[in-house]
Order: structure tokens, then sequence, then C-alpha cells
């Protein structure tokens, strides 16, 4: 017994060295984003290099494996075991990858970041289509060495989304997509059209920042335990639970990029910051999946921020840091304005409805693409095609269509799912959420304290603890259910666009 | 021939590796004065303390002792056994200290940064006592564990001026004590005196924040290898040569604050940002000791700065800038207020005269005390009597007296010296320069080019190569001499001053 004690103590101390290290990681992360001045950057990424690869040598040690399997071998404590589990997962996974090949996939993932910006700028695939074909030979590599049962591609998925296979994606994808299609017709056929020129007016960026900081508030984000910068590409980084960053990127002339960019941030913020302080310094203190993630940003950016509601109580708040034009908008204009439904190229400017779609887009083929099922020096035609099925537009050019998205030039398959399985969960977890509360009074009364509170009880908590299907089922006793998203956009658009 | 050379590559790894570690150590450290949230403090400093130790371990491994050995043996490149020395002389300062009993002094001096801050907010002394005889006893010991020839407090000085001994500030010092006194009374029975009030008007702190940017331009500051940030304690940190941040303070109701304050630690950023760029990734790669980097800061400051064909040429910058009231100031007064002289309470507000006069004070008392010829407990007493000896006041409390550094709580004994060499240096500096260039007319063009390179190739680019009094001889051809600041003194505020 005592010499178990021991190697517990070791092996929590390992774990701290560890965490220790991302924590200076993330820093040189955010401080790359945010602050350093571009001379810098050289140098400050070989420190990062260097300290990826002293993680990956402690993830990977023979010292690791000996600490994972004490604790299986005389562990009784759930928590630990659990934390010998994820320690597992990932020195196995890691291990299976010859380290000579890791190391070319980090240099054609480097290379090919560059490549993709010019190919984007000068809107030409041919340029980006080398680079793209080493990396998805990587890919296709390293998911047979990992693994899988039915799909090659269900051993990306994994990476982002454990426990989602590609057959359960066949199987929502094409529900959504239908009802999606069906609601999109509506839209577009309804003679009750928004009006978002009514949005566009000069909006200097320190009234947004007021306003949104007002607003970050309300929600429960905590400033002593975060903060808010600007950079062209918003994100939010936890460097630990209590110093979880956001930023945002204003527009002047549309305050509905920083106004709604950092409610999802602080999404985000939000639920590493409520993470159990017991899992601090361990491997679980962190979100469980970029899908849960995505959930608790899309729910306060959309279910809450951009209800009929929410804008009830802060209309008279916005008008206060809004310019003056604004008086003469009135509450039903811009709930529906901020609320257009409207296919277009650009996935990231995509409304709540059309999202999904740009998703299902990618989902695609990334799954024929790794299956080897189509080239990919057909992605463009194939990309355009696919636009034009579900969106009914095609992009003028490769810059608006396949060349849109850093991730593919990452390195990253399998990601992109995660966006759309937000969504769900979202709509998910936003309708257990009022039968257990009445979150239209909520929001009405400005205090969202018990929607934060809720959120923290059944999902922030427990980090990495439950995985993503795990969290999903004790919070709404159901599987994967697109059947939400659906009813909330349906009634939502309904009222909205009238039919 | 081949295994040497294998050896002198891994040992480069090595020491990029030191130096990764340490540049994530100060973006930890930028980071917890400037941006970090205030709960992620306690984590942060866990994270520091744990790069720190690594660092340490590296330093003082078998692995790095196998190295000097190696290069000491078979190199005979100059630079490469200018990096070994610097290393052993490292690895065997550190060596010589009990591991634990470093612990032990880590954790005093952590206790006693606190318990000082309580002590200087209640003005008591006796709070403070204990902590640092604790601190003192540590030094005495590490100072016998490094060894001195002469003095004990040689070994403490040595950490931040090496060559310097007590012996030569024993001959400097009384000497300029001397000459500052007698110039102080003359300027004290002057009738011209200053009229500073003139300088106390409102100005808008991005109005300081422009003028100054302007400033550091026009010094060769360089922003893409660089920021300036905002601080309570402003300081100048290198994270690399290629990523050198400053930080100032603004006060709206006095310019000087950020204004000298911002061109002071700029010169230590042009330091850090000129050294060559083969002594990268080394030990090399910053300033030789802290009382060059300080005659690099007050050279900028003082000599540049507080000279009248400074103002000459940037008063109608100044008044761009400046708020309305400035208008009615003309040039000459202004420029006879920002060099008032009075003798002051705190060392960090003190004029370029009587600077030196505070640097003495606290010299003397760390050198009795580390001599055990006073006790701790003496202070406050020994340090009101110099005040009144030296500065002819007496603080109303040990608040503006004895505890107003924090040098001692943080356990340096040894630094303060490096403070008035700094003047001492950069007087020297000065006086070479001026027989090399024209810098009355430089100054006046408002193109300081030629005077940053001169600094560059004379001091700045030898980094550590060099060390102090290498410079300082090298440049000047001239041991230490205090005579040049006191005829730069003498000369300016006999104009100033009409005396």
């Amino acid at each position: 017994m005592g010499e178990i004690t021991h190697v517990i103590e070791k092996f929590k101390k390992y774990l701290g060295n560890i965490s220790a290290y991302q924590e200076a990681l993330m820093l040189i992360h955010w401080d790359m984003r945010t602050k350093i001045p571009q001379k810098g950057v050289e140098q400050r990424s070989e420190v990062a290099g260097l300290l990826g690869e002293k993680i990956h040598k402690l993830e990977t040690s023979d010292e690791m494996k000996y600490y994972i399997d004490a604790v299986k071998e005389s562990s009784t404590d759930p928590l630990l075991l659990k934390i010998a589990e994820v320690c597992e997962e990932n020195y196995e996974r890691n291990r299976k990858i010859p380290t000579e090949e890791y190391r070319l996939f980090i240099m054609a993932q480097t290379k090919s970041e560059a490549v993709w910006q010019e190919a984007r700028e000068k809107a030409d695939f041919r340029l980006f289509q080398p680079d793209l074909e080493k990396l998805m030979d990587f890919n296709r590599k390293f998911a047979t060495y990992w693994g899988y049962e039915d799909n090659i591609y269900d051993a990306l998925l994994h990476n982002f989304e454990p426990g989602v296979t590609t057959k359960m994606l066949d199987e929502v994808f094409p529900r959504l997509r239908k009802s999606l299609l069906n609601l999109l017709t509506k839209i577009t056929n309804s003679s009750n059209q928004p009006n978002p020129a009514l949005l566009q007016n000069h909006f200097p960026k320190k009234d947004q920042e007021a306003f949104t900081k007002k607003i970050l508030e309300q929600m429960g984000y905590d400033f002593q335990a975060g903060r808010l910068d600007e950079t062209i590409h918003p994100f939010a980084i936890a460097l630990n639970k209590n110093d979880v960053r956001i930023t945002t990127r204003y527009d002047e002339q549309d305050f509905r990029m920083a106004v709604f960019g950092t409610i999802h941030e602080g999404g985000h913020g939000l639920y590493e910051q409520n993470i159990d302080d017991r899992l601090m310094r361990t491997p679980l203190a962190t979100g469980t999946s970029m899908g849960i993630h995505e959930s608790q940003s899309l729910f306060w950016e959309n279910f809450i921020a951009r209800s009929q509601s929410f804008w009830e109580t802060n209309y008279d708040l916005f008008l206060q840091y809004a310019p003056k034009a604004f008086q003469q908008v009135d509450r039903d204009q811009f709930y529906h304005a901020i609320n257009e439904v409207k296919p277009s190229f650009i996935r990231i400017e995509a409304d709540e409805l059309t999202y999904s779609l740009h998703i299902m887009i990618r989902y695609e083929l990334e799954k024929l693409l790794i299956n080897n099922d189509i080239q990919v020096k057909d992605l463009p035609a194939l990309w355009n095609e696919k636009m034009k099925d579900y969106l009914g537009i095609v992009p003028p050019s490769d810059k608006e269509g396949v060349l849109q998205d850093i991730h593919w030039a990452g390195g990253d398959f399998g990601y992109f799912p995660s966006y759309a399985l937000g969504y769900m969960y979202a709509a998910q977890i936003y309708q257990t959420m009022n039968q257990q509360l009445d979150i239209e009074s909520i929001v009405k009364s400005a205090d969202f304290t018990k929607i934060k509170q809720w959120l923290g009880t059944s999902i922030h908590q427990y980090g990495k603890v439950k995985n993503p299907l795990e969290i999903i089922h004790d919070v709404t006793k159901e599987p994967l259910n697109p059947d939400h998203l659906i009813c909330y956009l349906q009634e939502k658009y309904a009222t909205i666009y009238q039919f």
C-alpha cells in the first residue's frame, strides 16, 4: 500500500510537469497570435517545437507506461483510473506512429500552411494539391496505425470526437440535411425577408468592446480568470482554468462580427473556467471534445444571444453603446436582421441554418478522400458541385471554395464534423435544460447565473472525465439526435419568416 | 576531429534547449507583469518554478560538465571557449550551493517579498527584520561558498558586475560623493531655480504614448522586434534579440514619468536588440552586466533626452502632442525644469545628480551588513543618519526610507552599485563617443543612426563576450573613472543653475 501511494505521488508530479510544459506552450501560442512582434516569430516557433517535443516524449516514455500500469493494477480510485485511461490512450496512439514519420508529418504540415496561404491568395488549387496529397497520405497511414473497426475515417474522427463514428454521421447528416434544405426553401420563398442593411452603421470599436464586455459579465465569464484581446482569427485558449483567454475581431461597419463572435468565444471560455478544481494539473482538465466545446459556444451565441428574449432585455443596453442610427431600428426589425438566413460561400460567415450544410460538404469529401474513393485533384470540381446541390450557389473561385479553410492545410482531417455535432449537441442540451429551467424568463432577467450553474453542473465540471457521448447521454438521456436541432430551427424560422 | 565536432553539435543543441526554456520562462515573467488575470497567478508561479528548476538542472548537470571539459580540451574557437567559460562559471557557482539550502533560500525569498510589502505598507521595519536577517544569512553563506579574495562583499558584487570589487568602489564612491555634495551645495544656493510646476499639466495617456513612440523610433528601437506595454513597475525584457519588450507607466499629471521612463527602457531594449546574431541560443546572448545595461538606458535617458540639443530639435514635436498649456512654456524654462535637482527620499524618483548618493547609502549599509559590522536591526537608524549626511533630509517613516526598495526583500545584495556604475560608465562612454562623433549635431538632426551604430559596434554586439570592465576599457581606453561623470554634471548644472 505504501509503495503504490508513493508511485501515485510520483505519477501526479509527472503529470504536473507535463501540464506545466503545456501551459508554457499555450502561453507561447496565445502570445504568437496576439502580441508577438513580427521578428520574434521565427525563434519562438523553435521554442514551441522544443516544448512540443518535450511533452510528446514525456507522454510516450517508459516511465509514463510504468505509472499507467501501476495505477491500473493497484488503484481503485475512479478518477485516477480515468486519468490512467486517458494517458494510456494517448501513449498508445502516439507510440503507434514511428518517430521519423511523425517528424516528416510535422514538417509537411508547416510547409503546407504556407503553400495553402499562397494558393488561397492566388485562388489556385493546383499550387496546393501536392501538399494536400502528402498530408492525406500521412493521415491515411496514421489512421491505419491507429486502427478502426468499420471505416478508416473513424480513426480520424476519434482524434476530435471520440465515440462518434462514420456510421452515426451517415445516419444523422442526411436527415439533418433534408430538413435544412426543406427549411431553406421555405425561408427563401418567404415574402417576409429581413433587412440586414439596417445593422450596418459605423460602430466604434471601443463601444462594441464595452457592450460585449457587459454581455460577457452577464454570462458569468470571469475576467479575474481571463481576458479579452483582439486578433484577426478569434479564438479561446485555456492556459489553465484560472486563466482562460478569449479574443475577438472588430468590424466597425458590422457589429455582428465582434458581438456574436465574443459571445461565442465566451461560451468556450465559460466551459474551461468551470472545470472541477480536482482535475487541475491532469490531462482531464480541459473540454472533453471539439464538439462539446462547440456546443457550449453555440449555445450562448445562438440559443441565447440570437433569441428574442435576449434582445427584449438587452436591446436598451445595446442602444446605449450603439451609434445613433440604431434608434431608428425597432427591436423586431433588429431581431429579424440578426437572424437572416442566406446561402453564402464562406463557412465562418454562414448563418445558423446553412452552417451545417457547409460542414456536410467537407465531411463527405474527407470521407471519400481517406477511403481513396476520390482523388485530391478532383476536390475543386466536387466542392463546387456539392455547393450547388446543398446551397444552390457556386463559388466564383477556389478562394471562396475549396481553399477557404486552414484545417486541411494543417493536416487536420476528421475535425469538421465537430462543428455540426456542436449544433446538434447544443440543441439537445437546450431542450433538456428547458425542461428543468424556465430559460425564457431567466434570459429576460439578464441574470444568467442559473444557466451558467446548470451547464457547470451538467457539463463543464467534468472536463475529460466523461467522453462526449456520455455527456450527451447523461444530460439528455438520449443518444446523438438531430431532431432537436431541426425542431428548434423550424420553430424559430417559422416565426421569423412567417411560414 | 570528427568526434569533437559531434560533441560540439550536441553541446550547441543542449544550449539551445536551455535557451528555449529560458525564453518560455521570460515570456511567463513578461505575461505575469503585464497581462495575466489575477486568478492565473498561482498556477503560473508553479509553472515558472518548474521551468526554473529545469534550467538549473541543465546548467549544473554532469552532461554540461562533460561539454565544458570537451570544449576546453579540444576547441580553439574563441567564441566556443568563451561560451564554455561562462557555462563553467555558472556550473561551478551553482554547484557550490547545496540543493537543499538553495531550495530554502528560494522559499525564504518568496515569503520575504510578501512580508516586505506588508511592512512597507505599515511603515514598520520590525515586521520585515526577521526575514531580512535570514536572507542576509543566506547571502553570507553563499558568498562563503563562492569564495572571494579580499572582501566577502566581492562575492556578491560578482553576481551583478563581474570584475568590479569592493576596493574599486571604495576608491570611486568617496570621490564621486565629494563632488556631488559640492555640486549640490552650489545648486541649492543658486538663485536660478527652475519651476517644475510648469510641467504639471493634464497630458492624456494616448498622447504621451504617441510622442514617446516617435522618440523610440528616432532612437532606432525596432518595433518589429519589440513592443511597448503599460505596467506599474516599468521594465525591459529580452525574450531573444528579436523580441525585446519594454513597458512604461503613465502619469497624466506628469509626463516625465512616461517620457523619460520609456526612453530609459528603450535604451535597455536597444542593447538587447543589437546583440550579434551569432550569439543567439547561447548564454552570451544578453547584456554583459547590470551596470553596462544601466549605462545604456541612462545614456539615452539623460545624456541624450535631457540634453539641450535634444529639445532644440524635439520641442516642436513635443508641443504637437502636449496639452495646450505647454505653448506658454518656453524651451529654456522647459529644459531647466526637466533638469531640476532636488534631494528627495525615493531613489527611483531621484534626479541625475542625487541618484548616486542614494546608491552609496545602500552600498555602504550592504557592505557593513555582510561583513557583520552592523546588525539588521540597526538599519533604519543608520539609513536615516546617512540620508541626513548625504542628502540633508530624513524620511518621515521607514516606508520612504529603508523599506522603499524591493531588492533586499528579493534576497539581492550587491545589486545596487550597478546603478551608480551605470552612471559612471555612461559618462565615460559619452566622453569617448564625443571624441569620435559630433554628438550635438547628430542629436540636433534627430537622426540617431550614427549613435545607435556606434553603440552597437562598441558595446551591444558583444553581449556577454566581454565582461563589463573589458567593455569599458576597450571603448574608453581607461579603467572605471568617476571623473567623466563629475565633469559632465559640473558642466551641465553650471550652465543651468548659473554658478
